[in-house]
């Protein structure tokens, strides 16, 4: 079997959203796994001099038009959390630790969070929150609250987001598909054909 | 007739080169017209805070090797010019000039002018580089550069660039449909949908 898409992504980041939607079924029909990795942009954003999307002058208000027009032509619901943006270290937390046990859950919960935050407009900004989500799922919601404040996790998530930083990865949705990168939602289709062709 | 596509670029931005390579044709799938409008977005970042793709750190490197492949998966020749990035205010003027006299003409200067730069690797920075380009479609060189000089036609040019501002047109290639934006040469295929559907 080949190696598994790596999907970078932030829980505050609306087109990681739309991208969690699509990603499984496009590397499924092309027989590949999805190894998903969420990160945090605002460390990027230390490297890069980026600043959210939404936040840029001009840019951020066709950028709110296009996330919603391209959300309708996927057919994808979305609507953009009275918080945002909001703070995802919780989420990604709770995801890694899930995932160490169980990647299957792990990714499970991440399109949870994705959900309850994009689609939901539900708080997934603090501990709380995100054990809400998880316990929908038959988890333990005292178990993710301390997970979440667990220096261990802490730990590998900082881990996690410097590998990333490693990587070049400084958006999201961000892709790498047998060390070629693709960044972003719009690249979604290059990398169905570049699955099927083996690049070009 | 439906009203034309507003179609905006910098000579300097290789993505509205792509884009310049395709338009026309989409556009007439469609029977639209398109208007070509060359703009600065040096001046635009003065506004947004933006810097040049290529110069981003991580996301430049990406950028650059995003563009070869869409280029390729495009089938379009390209080779980013030696002088890059480069002051397009000369073949902005140029066409404009141009175009004043006729549309048609300043149209098919702009895309000799976009692909001299980005697959001949020839220099379109100062008067001289424009007019030797407008001269191989039989125009009078001297004219074209004493129009690049003139002051009523460097009025014009500016007026241009704050009437696209005020449009708010932040990046290149950028479209305008009936009233509806859409940024990048990778919404190429989303225009022919929406121009297709009448929209969604």
């Amino acid at each position: 079997m080949a190696k598994p898409i790596e999907f970078y992504f932030d829980f505050s980041s609306p087109y990681g959203y739309l991208a969690a939607q699509r990603i499984d079924e496009i590397a499924a029909e092309n027989r590949r796994e999805v190894d998903w990795r969420p990160f945090l942009l605002g460390a990027v954003f230390k490297t890069t001099g980026g600043q959210p999307l939404l936040d840029i002058p001009m840019k951020g208000e066709y950028a709110l038009r296009d996330l919603f027009r391209s959300a309708r032509l996927m057919d994808i619901p979305i609507a953009v959390p009275k918080n945002f943006p909001f703070m995802s270290v919780s989420a990604c937390r709770a995801t890694y630790w899930l995932s160490e046990k169980d990647p299957e859950a792990g990714k499970a919960l991440a399109l949870a969070l994705y959900r309850a935050a994009f689609a939901e407009d539900r708080n997934i900004a603090n501990p709380q929150g995100v054990a809400e989500v998880a316990a929908d799922l038959g988890h333990d919601p005292d178990e993710v609250i301390a997970a979440v404040q667990d220096p261990r996790i802490k730990d590998l998530l900082k881990r996690e987001v410097d590998a990333a930083i490693g990587k070049g990865v400084f958006g999201s949705p961000y892709f790498i598909i047998d060390g070629e990168p693709f960044w972003g939602y719009d690249r979604l289709e290059d990398i169905g054909v570049w699955l099927e062709s083996g690049g070009w």
